[in-house]
């Protein structure tokens, strides 16, 4: 089986599951016995880069490692956009997944890491089909909604998710002759036959989570049952008053996305959820509190 | 019956009435003590949400269900413009009717909420008479103007419930021709025949409350005057310094609206109101308290 | 007599005299004694509502009632434009005279009370013809300049008296065929028949008062010399160190506007009058202190 | 002989002096001994007013007649532009002169005083040609440049005085025809036989003395050599550290304006002067402190 | 062998190396220590100057000399640009090479240091082909790309140094003809052979090493696998937690800069990196921490 | 010998000598003591100046007349642009030279002191070939750089040397016939037989000193290899550390401009220099921190 074959299987096994962001060995813990299918390792929250404006980089090793032996389920982390030597010392390090994210400040803003060059299957963000058929044919095994990280508002998760499966539904019906696909192709920056499978299967080749502004069950079975395959948590757990409870209610919700009673259930009395920020309240504070994480990548 | 004529029915009981946002219990009891038709369970007061800036979610369950324990008359509850699956959640929570609100953040900035698909009936705003319809369409059983809510300043309810009778009278004269129909329902992307009737009765097909910025019994009676059915009140009320007397005030006004004697007699001597901020203050502060909540949806 | 002329009439018999704005009966009893031909009842000075930027509403009957009982001169009261619900409240109050204020916070962006309605006279604010014609024509028993309110700065208006007084002559010189008179008529957006007969008496139907910015007996005396019929004081004088002798030093001004000695001798010895806010510094704060009253009415 | 040759005949007894702004009795006594011509009496100095944002109007009556009754040299005292009761009062009270000023706020921002009414003589500012034949073409029987009153920065009157005999040399030169003279007229909107006689004359018909900004004794001999007929000082003076000493040797420079050696007695020593604020500060501050005096008036 | 051969000689000796920034003799000691083949006396590190907006000049000679005294690796000094009178001076004192560097204030904006005029060798910054091949035109035996220096963010390193590589590629391929030569050449203001020889050999004639934002031994591998010949690490080792431990981590790296193990166990537990300021923060600050140093020189 | 002969020869003999700014008799004396060849006496050193905003002008006669009598080297003063009465004060006051300089607050904003009506030689400041020669057209007896005064940065006083030099070698190659030199001369605003001596001489007929930002000693020898023949020192030397040992240094760094062994001896161990102001920063701040001295003088 091709290599990309093995990559994109290990992700399909995540499918149906949450995977939280942690920055300590007891966070992941609690994820695990809330639940979650993996972990996401970081220094720092997304929330908190966001303000400080500093320069954020890959975790340190030791701290990642600390996780990997805390957990059994499959520990992932995240390095620069571009940054093939920090994706060579994860790779090393054997993480089981390593997220190539705009969340960290972009080491190279013209060129993504080639992923066909390493055996560990990465994760992209994506805001549009263009962004995640690059991705993958980069040799991305995996792709998440970039949604906008860090601020506890869904809307941008709900926005790219609808777009990848609109511009899917618009091809599908337009694209009829050999140049039309080959224009969409020469457009999208990518090989005209990932475009045909893609429009053909109707859905992407890889899984596809939600990720960036998920903060309630809500907002999980809101994408789920949009036609996301799993989410992505950040930094909305572990800033709630009551971070194990909110975790595994958000698992609950994402595995049974279209039960009523279910939801009603794992949602009441949840106490002080996080308070995050409006994309509005950023769009109008005209990029004083950072610029817009989903604008970062092309 | 279909299940919408069921729905615009168990609206059309609170004509006439007065709807209160609470925020506890104890509210919700002074609300139905002063002859409130509903009560509206909400976290936390527009006025207060506009400033934080923070992302304002549906309210935890378990505090509406406290609200509907602690009284007999209607309750209802928020949901994010676009989050069926917060609707979901209180139509299982059996509340009376569902706010789709632009006082929340909304969750798509596309779709609104399918709302056919639901049982219990919905509210939503609307600022002129493309936006009632298209709601409609949606399968809103119940329109409010949007407003602008948190402010204290009935100048925007009173332009929006101007605006929509205005347009309704200008389109009976104008529109002559199918053609001219066809155009103008393409104009308001809303079906030509919900149109066609709303134009031929003179009025929207469902029931039609005023809602921002009421703050005084006299500008409930204005609405009514000005042809709302019934008025929706925020956070006016319990910012006042004696908000059962002003709870009241405004029910006996909103009764008796065109009764000037009642009227001067429910005026008086009501303490200090809520001060509010001025819909031009907002304009000149150029959106540094918040967008405009009436520019919120489509 | 029509009931129109029975209300022109009452404020023939203001002419001459000086109406004053109190927020208490102690003040209208000041300004009683002082000899004031009448009182303007108000929560607040507008000097003081411009800054806070909240919204003002008609101010509570009951403070309104008291200062009608404290004195035997006519009593007036404030509406917001277009709110004709708080104008049925204060005829149902018996107040002698209401004053439909931009100084309030507008209710009705594009309409203003229709006047014809009520039995009280109405006093608006007018910057130039067409909008004391366009008031006269809803109904409007007596018009002021608008001046800036709350400022203490005159010249403003004496800008909006010189305005009406110098469209008068040019249209009286200017106006010759029928259709010029239906032009202008249409361009003022008033009956042509009431354009005709202010033209041929060379002065406005109605009672024209000074007001806004009025702060020393010199001024109340230019406004006279420049054609005025009375004059409007707000808060001028109560923030002055010496109310009552500024009361009647401008009340005596106001009757002897053109005697010279007169005038020295009421002029001298005020101790420190208003400070105010000069036009010239409002338009340079760039509407932070709140947007020119005269701009808002039209 | 003409009221109005009158008028100029008092101004003429001025020519060679220095005239100081006073506020208190004691400094009108101060300035009388130190050999000024004349003193302004003025509530507040041009400095202070130019600050505080506040509505300038005419001083106390009282507090002029006080400094009146101090010195037996002429007092002058200052009405709004356009105020012609204040000036009417000032009359009354028998004042010397009265400067219709633009450093108060000005009560008519389309008309200046018809000074032809007064006996009192006028004088007014003026930053070129135009303005000073306008204000004599109304009636005024002296003129000084504006220059930037409150700044202590003498360019502006700099400016004023040589833009003034610039015009006057330059329109000799090139004003030949009847139709040049009438053309010119029209365009300073002054009776064209005003203008011959200035440009015949080769100077104004009235007096002319320098204003604004003059904080030495350099300053004053400068503006005397470049054609001025006396200064006035204002805040200059009593802001700095030895108020008489100064007010000595400015008017000692100003008698002797060019005999360097004892201008150069006169100028040593002098402790420290008035800070004041550089134009160029002023203009890079966009307005923040006040428009430019100079700009004010037509 | 030409002067300039020497030169070149000198600095290919540097080759695989790192040089270190130090304010103290002490530093260049752990610099050597830590196995450092060169450091660059400073008197202040980048990331301070940045933000102070001072004029920043030439270090203190008699500083230069103790690091000289303290170790026996080569010891570099910086000038400013243009400011040949500085680099006679640090000739005299017989440093090994001076770096005209664009982080000190340049001494003149338009001509950069005749460097064929001096024995001693010189590095320069260079954000691209051009800039690269007209330093060396002026003698500099050494390029190093600008980056962002005192940032910690190594993305302009990466853009610089995969910008000259894309030049040197890119015309390669299109120059054909001896007019294609001359006319980049004319572009770039270099002699049209100093560019073929360039293009030639696929790379510059001068040793071309890293600089700018290195702040990890992972950002140094990366411009190490990128083809630069060696690395400047300016603020971001003294900034650290333990400057020696992060010091031979980087040393490591760019020595075993494709050895992934070596990688990742020099990566770990490196404790507190230096913060840094994201290139995208500064964009956004509009300029306020500073204009960007790779902007400087031209 | 004609008087200006007289003037421009006693500059002559400041020759090769650094002129400090001084504003103590103390400070004078230290300058003496290092070999300045003459102080400049002034109240407030330029950097001081610029932040205040205030209004500069002549210092007190009192305060140079005993920095005259403290030292035997010749005495300098500052008048403003324009103010030919303070001109005539220090002639009076018997100064040995008299700067017009653009350091103080213009007096006239469009005419420069007619010099040639002085016996006392005059310097001024020039950005470029024009200003020079007008200034020496009204009866300047010599010429200093203006750079930018109080910032310690060299760089304008660089451009500045070099435009002038830059523009008299373009000047000589390109302007071939009379018309050309009329055409030049009338562009520059000077009489077409001082452009051609000054061409065919290729320097200006008068000395020409630096002036503005030097703060080092290198930066002294950096001018004078550049073509100057002498150094303005302002605010540099008596805000560093140790203000006798930069004075002697800047002394010995201009006598041996081309000595490098000299020029490092006395670059070393100077203590603090000025921190200063960069050109840049100042521009980035778009005029807050005043405008550039350098703009201001035509």
């Amino acid at each position: 089986m091709s290599e990309f074959k093995v990559k994109t299987g290990l992700a399909q096994m995540l499918k149906g599951g949450v995977i939280m962001d942690v920055v300590t060995p007891e966070q992941a813990i609690i994820a695990e016995r809330a639940g979650a299918c993996a972990v996401m390792a970081l220094e720092r929250i997304p929330a908190d880069m966001r303000k400080s404006g500093q320069v954020c980089r890959m975790s340190d090793p030791r701290m990642i490692k600390e996780i990997m032996e805390a957990v059994s389920i499959p520990v992932m982390a995240k390095v620069r956009i571009g940054h093939f030597v920090e994706a060579q010392i994860l790779e090393e390090l054997q993480v089981d997944y390593i997220d190539e994210s705009e969340v960290l400040t972009p080491a190279d803003w013209t060129h993504h890491i080639e992923k066909h060059n390493f055996k560990v299957p990465f994760v992209c963000g994506a805001k549009d089909l263009g962004e995640a058929l690059r991705r993958i044919n980069e040799g991305a095994a995996m792709i998440r909604t970039k949604g906008e990280a860090g601020t506890g508002d869904v809307s941008e998760a709900v926005k790219h998710i609808t777009k990848i499966k609109a511009e899917i539904q618009q091809y599908k019906e337009n694209l009829k002759t050999e140049s039309d696909f080959a224009a969409k192709a020469t457009e999208l920056r990518v090989p005209v036959d990932l475009l045909k499978t893609t429009l053909s299967e109707g859905k992407l080749p890889v899984v596809n989570f939600a990720a960036g502004g998920v903060a309630t069950p809500a907002d999980a079975a809101l994408l789920m049952q949009l036609g996301c395959e799993g989410v992505f948590v950040g930094s909305g757990i572990f800033k709630s008053s009551d971070p194990e409870k909110l975790a595994c209610a958000i698992v609950e919700a994402t595995t049974h996305y279209d039960n009523p009673a279910k939801l009603l259930q794992v949602s009441s009395d949840l106490g002080d959820l996080m308070g995050g920020i409006s994309i509005q309240s950023i769009n109008e504070a005209g990029g004083k509190n950072g610029a817009r994480l989903s604008e970062i990548g092309w």
